[in-house]
């Protein structure tokens, strides 16, 4: 019926049944909406109506919508169902999205929501809390169908029609053998294709691509890029099938890693989004702007140091900001093309070598298109040639320093298993910085008695 | 048989196939690996070797291989193939991807290469590149089975068992009326639970999601993100269903999309990799580094007309780089926040204002820690009250007026359906520095006589 609503309208029908207090209109609705739009409209909802519409959903919406909602809103919503009926809801969601919902809550929380829960849902879930954080072992879930390699495609139907209820995604079958160790897999179209009485083991694929419970959740989103896998299977170190990783999750691991990329080459500190509260924001970005003004500090004595050189001319200061902000500034580029490049590629010695010599060419183009540019401009501005050639040649060393800083710098860290990301945008900026001034008052002083 | 050899002795029983120009061996293998592995093992091999590689692979492999490939792999496996072959392969390429293959040959080269194929396969893929670029229109395929609302389960069924092998993925059937208006969908899951003489009308489900051929495919992207979706049917303004966009091009879709905003934040210059030639990086990298060249120098010319306050106090020198470089940082930090955050929000007044608001008392908070901390280490370096009064005055307010134009830039960029990412970070970070230079000088040169 309501195919053809607004969503606006749609919200209006609801708040009509509930104040109306008729719950079969309001089911007739939600039936029909998706737990994304569901989650929306509660979170619009007055304060008033709020109560009634979570009494109205069944335990599948409830699941549906907690799972769509923030943190802090599933809490609230947990807390108004009461324990009887959290406990329900709780068996019916995810254990993943269950699991990262308890993560960080007190003990006694958790316990006390677990507690509520089928024995069997619950232990599987503190399973899922137990595997290292951003590991496959965390976003897998238990509700897919396995089936064995004996069977025949009859029987595997027959067990597919039985969960296909409760399996999250039913595109893959997953084959295992007595010992529930993974031994194939079969698509749902092999299925179809297949005539009832041949057997799963005559028809399913073998060699097929897992992940362990401890591999990284980088590499499992790797993996599903790659492959174009809509779910791919999760085993322990003996091939035992625990769960499946499906797409749905990796797209949101793909985000939350590109947000980190983002977050450490800006210096943001860690996962500040819009709403996150203003004394929780300044506190996540203090300690790195801390830092900073101590490096920033640094560039200050540097200069310090050639106070004199500075008294006698003070023009140097003119070209300051450019030499330090473009030596940064090609560092930072070339410090986003590494750390992108490493979520794709592999690297090993040849690309390394490659990479480097690359943005060394790259450095000195820069290099000397700028250079002989700002000679140019310094001399005119200035009327000085030596100044010219002073601020042009040091601009040339600075953009090649800087471009090598920004590559050689992540890789180094990247070898080290350190986040290349982590040597984040204001710190190679900071660096070069240094590297710029140095190279800049350095140049300035060997021909001091020139320039005056 | 190879489920259990790793992938040098698969590339080496390979290799030793073709030496000994076994078809069959070579055949038994291929058929297990995944077109990712395939595309592997062929960019690995000798290049005497590849010639037959191409040979062995039947035209289905083919496909699969080539659209696994670099561009340039892509063009050099098709001239291989010879205009024939070739034609049959790109038949059963999907056509998004080939459509994405073709898109910046020349005219000439896309109509020899398209005069290969099937007619209404080589319309298909010349209507895909007539869409405007990153629309939903050119992520579509057409690999996908529809079904006549007025179907019973057992003709629907019927109808998958006839299309499986072409179809891209099976998990929904999307259901259309006599106009191939689309009116409903079903899940794989409804079939397979559903009576065979049910009717599609009865049991589909009505209210199915959809996008248009243009719309943006970030908003594609977010729609099946949102929505979990595995694919999302893409229909024209009279709801014709006209194609499929599956899930794993959404996956390239947001990888890209956030290499995108690192670019921009880092003014990385479009679309460079580890494999593009240094001329080329370097061409791309040019125009923002000479653009913020010329910002320095504004910079720089501030600071000339404080010539006569810098000649009497030096020590202001000191202090620029810090106070430049963190008020340049607090605006990165802020522009990131904002980026991101436009990739899973919709904007409104209501979070503008929330957002500004936040970014303000953000600055206040940074700047008061901050200025009082520098204001003392002035004092304590430089032995002058009034100098760490200056300095720890101007940080306080260099800094809220860094956040603030690192929130509100990239916002009003937005307001203009301008990409705020372009608001990069070097442009953002080169205003604040002539905002911070200018309130630096302007406060000490209040102070100059204190200050000598």
């Amino acid at each position: 019926m309501i195919k053809n609503m607004t969503e606006d309208q749609i919200t209006l029908y609801i708040i009509k049944s509930l104040k109306e207090n008729r719950k079969k209109e309001f089911e007739i609705i939600t039936d029909e909406l998706q737990p994304y739009d569901i989650a929306k409209i509660y979170e619009e909802l007055p304060e008033k109506h709020k109560k009634r519409f979570l009494l109205f959903l069944n335990t599948d919406l409830l699941a549906d919508l907690i799972q769509e909602l923030q943190k802090e809103e599933q809490i609230d919503v947990l807390n108004r169902l009461g324990i009887e009926k959290t406990g329900k809801v709780l068996d019916l969601m995810d254990n993943d999205d269950l699991a990262s919902l308890l993560d960080d809550l007190s003990p006694e929380k958790i316990a006390s929501l677990l507690s509520g829960m089928k024995k069997e849902e619950s232990k599987i879930v503190q399973d899922i809390m137990n595997y290292p954080p951003e590991t496959a072992g965390r976003l897998l879930t238990n509700r897919f169908v396995w089936i064995r390699d004996n069977y025949t495609v009859r029987e595997a139907v027959d067990k597919l029609k039985t969960f296909a209820e409760f399996a999250e995604t039913i595109n893959y079958l997953y084959v295992v053998d007595q010992h529930q160790k993974l031994v194939g897999v079969v698509s749902y179209r092999d299925i179809l294709m297949a005539d009832a009485h041949e057997v799963i083991r005559d028809i399913m694929y073998e060699r097929v691509i897992s992940v362990l419970v401890d591999t990284d959740q980088e590499e499992v989103a790797r993996i599903i890029e790659r492959y174009d896998f809509l779910a791919v299977p999760v085993v322990d170190e003996k091939h035992t099938l625990i769960g499946i990783i499906t797409v749905d999750d990796i797209i949101d691991v793909v985000i939350q890693e590109a947000n980190e990329d983002i977050e450490k080459l800006s210096a943001t500190g860690k996962s500040i989004d819009f709403e996150t509260k203003s004394f929780v924001a300044a506190y996540r970005r203090l300690p790195w702007l801390i830092l900073l003004l101590f490096i920033g500090l640094v560039s200050g004595s540097i200069i310090s140091t050639y106070e004199e050189t500075l008294e006698k001319v003070v023009a140097l200061a003119f070209f300051m900001p450019m030499i330090a902000g473009m030596t940064g500034n090609t560092g930072t580029q070339s410090l986003a093309v590494v750390v992108r490049g490493l979520v794709s590629h592999d690297i090993d010695k040849k690309v390394v070598t490659k990479l480097v010599l690359r943005e060394l060419s790259v450095g000195i183009i820069i290099g000397l298109t700028c250079g002989i540019l700002i000679s140019i401009i310094a001399l005119v501005w200035q009327g000085s040639f030596v100044l010219g050639l002073v601020v042009g040649s040091s601009l040339l060393l600075t953009l090649i320093i800087g471009t090598l800083a920004g590559t050689v710098i992540p890789l180094i860290l990247y070898r080290f298993n350190v986040d290349p990301a982590i040597a984040s945008g204001p710190l190679i900026t900071t660096l070069n910085d240094i590297f710029s001034l140095v190279t800049y008052f350095g140049i300035a002083t060997m021909f001091l008695n020139k320039l005056m």
